[in-house]
């Protein structure tokens, strides 16, 4: 059977190396954002990937998330113009994702994110239809594009290849590509390339994040509406869980 | 008399080197961005800055904007959530000060702005509280900080030192710092240091930016509440027509 | 008539915003780099370049050199060992080039060079075969690579085509490629593509360069044997008398 | 017992996150660089910091090396030059070293080195008098400086710690600061400061590597004289052993 923690060793060791990458790269990386909170691995049965390691290539969903800003910008904003305020805000994190590895697909009802490669590259996957919340009526502006269709040889992470079949586009995002834009209410994932010399980076500026991870838990809510909001809604039920605690023995 | 306008030639260098500094930086930069509404002039009397050239370090405002997102995010958003839309949305920016030169004393009614130094060093000047806009009651929730006192010797551009007399708050930034947020309403300016050997550079991440730049002229509004929105307040009346037209010949 | 000489803004603004992106880039710049033998001008023809600016990607001879280190290396040697000596030592520089522009053609006696891009892509044109020298019988170890023939549209200098009709040998390289020797001894050149977006920025790792700069001028010969030793030999006269002083006014 | 070697997987995970920092500082890297000799432990005794880990703090002797350049520049050299040739040519390698690790006390009785910070700070230690080696003499031309003395504090490789007595000069060297030139003949060692948030990456630019890894074990000799040269002399004789091959299981 296979064990469900990373240890203390591999886990420093994988975020000192992320967090070295990141500030390579400039981001910029203060002492907190490097915490037990950042390396997430979805779920139990992905602490598998720690068998073989983070360079093994294999399939598995679990990254490294530094997150920079997580500001609801409420400050300022008239009373009246409080409702819906929890789908703004400003977010910037850089995600640095392993070869082969994922991020679970998943959708959020709230957040608009963009993507900026800052180094290798990103297969973006994507439901083109935005799902559909409650029966709310919602806005359209701007759709999200086409894509194109998969290319061949996309190895899922095992057991969880039902989650991935309604997210029909694809789209390959290299450093320097305009920003990529994914609507919130649209199922998506990404993933580094298998063959990738490094791991992925990504920078996402986004609305808000709602995501009462452990690091996250004695914070203060902005408004009383947004207390107890969690916007990620991932299609593995497991995914949902692990997104919100690590695992370190 | 000083000219009120600068060259074709002095325009495009100025641009040319701000955008090969911005790819040098890892900066997504496209060719649309480098565009006649980039580099910026604020005001008539500020075309004087050519006469002596960008690195005499003389202070004057101009700056270059390379705008890499800016996104309503209004996609998938309630229709009963659309009202105060405007106070969302996502922009990713590059802003390039030469040594000496300032952005306007200016406030946003709606925009919140955060900073990330690239490169140098920043001088941001504010007001420390917020600016009252009609009548409206607005939300508090984490308050702008007091910041430090002027440093000595910031020389202010001629004419105009009136409009900085409001922005008694100062902080200096640099590479690597925490994410600096500037909220809406507050009165802010910046600067690159007089003494700097490289030009400031500083990606703001904010919500939208309702700009009416020659360059966005033809572009649709998100939703008809948005149509026409100018959301900067320049203090320096001539900063506001400036801002939106620049000369080259 | 045009012009014999560069402004000093002109010439401040050209090192300033070359060193700026070196800066960037990391090359470890210090303040007595950016001196006035650092931008070069090759021959008094050559600053007709300056009538039309830097960025007019008309085939003009000049760049902008910084110099990290030049070592003769001579400390340790073994006395019998110090014959040959001005063969050695190691010379580590950046080279930043406008888009269009061009080194001239030339050789060194004794110096060997590597190229490595750090920004923008580098056109190199050199003589397959080496100068013969004198009568000096000289080692063979790993010859020159044969290169390709000239892609079609390089523009070359006006009234200096002549000195590029030797350097029959053509490979472009980017960033990333591996290291790119040229052997002493070998005529070559390299410009910044016309239609480049960024100046090229090129490291070069050589042995040490022998060149009786203004800049230099006051310096101590490591032994007696290198004393006034100039080991440029540029095909046109007058960039051998240009590289060595730079008129500013 | 400790064991004497290190695993596949933790020297794949050691290299391939190295290359990829290396990757994102723009070290020009091609995949033959990343081999089984570039990360060196320095010593059977020396694989026992893989108990704990790289990000453990611990002192002791290993290091990645990427080597980009290692011409013998014979090309073109006068044969009456010959003589004395392997004091010259042309090194370029990225040395990675994680906190509190070491490079081992060694001099070269040929290469004369130069260091140059691109990321987090290097402990430089060294023999402020160049070795005598046998009764050879030698040209003075611009003797090592001083030094400071040793900082407070500094954890030592356990079991060889006499190696460093000789090695009384100290300084310390960041990201900006001029190249520092360690002449051929000095003792010399650095370490990655055991509290840096990053590992220490210092780029070497110097004259040629006579070092008969396995790697290059099958490379012919530039010239007759050089063949089987090796000019690294640590003071820990395990170290010297250690250099050349590194067990991997």
């Amino acid at each position: 059977m296979t064990r469900t923690y990373v240890t203390r060793r591999e886990y420093d060791e994988w975020l000192n190396e992320a967090a070295s990458l990141a500030r390579a790269l400039r981001y910029p990386i203060t002492p907190d954002m490097v915490n037990d909170s950042a390396g997430i691995v979805f779920g139990d049965d992905q602490y598998a990937a720690f068998e073989n390691g983070l360079w093994s290539r294999e399939p598995y969903e679990l990254m490294v998330i530094f997150e920079a800003l997580n500001e609801p910008a409420v400050d300022g904003l008239p009373v009246s113009a409080a409702h819906g305020s929890e789908y703004s805000g400003l977010c910037d994190k850089l995600m640095i994702v392993h070869p082969g590895k994922f991020c679970p697909p998943h959708y959020h009802q709230r957040k608009t994110e963009s993507y900026e490669v800052v180094l290798g590259e990103m297969d973006v996957f994507y439901g083109p239809e935005p799902v559909r919340v409650d029966d709310e009526e919602t806005v359209t502006f701007s759709p999200m594009p086409a894509g194109s269709p998969w290319p061949d040889g996309v190895a899922l992470p095992a057991g969880r290849e039902d989650t991935y079949a309604a997210l029909t586009s694809y789209v390959r995002l290299s450093a320097g590509d305009p920003k990529f834009v994914m609507h919130r209410k649209h199922l998506h994932t990404f993933r580094c390339p298998a063959d990738a010399t490094t791991p992925l980076v990504v920078r996402e500026v986004s609305t808000y994040s709602h995501e009462p991870t452990e690091h996250a838990a004695d914070k203060p809510a902005p408004l009383p509406t947004w207390a107890g909001l969690h916007d990620n809604a991932f299609l593995s039920p497991a995914a949902n869980t692990g997104r919100l605690v690590t695992h370190i023995r």
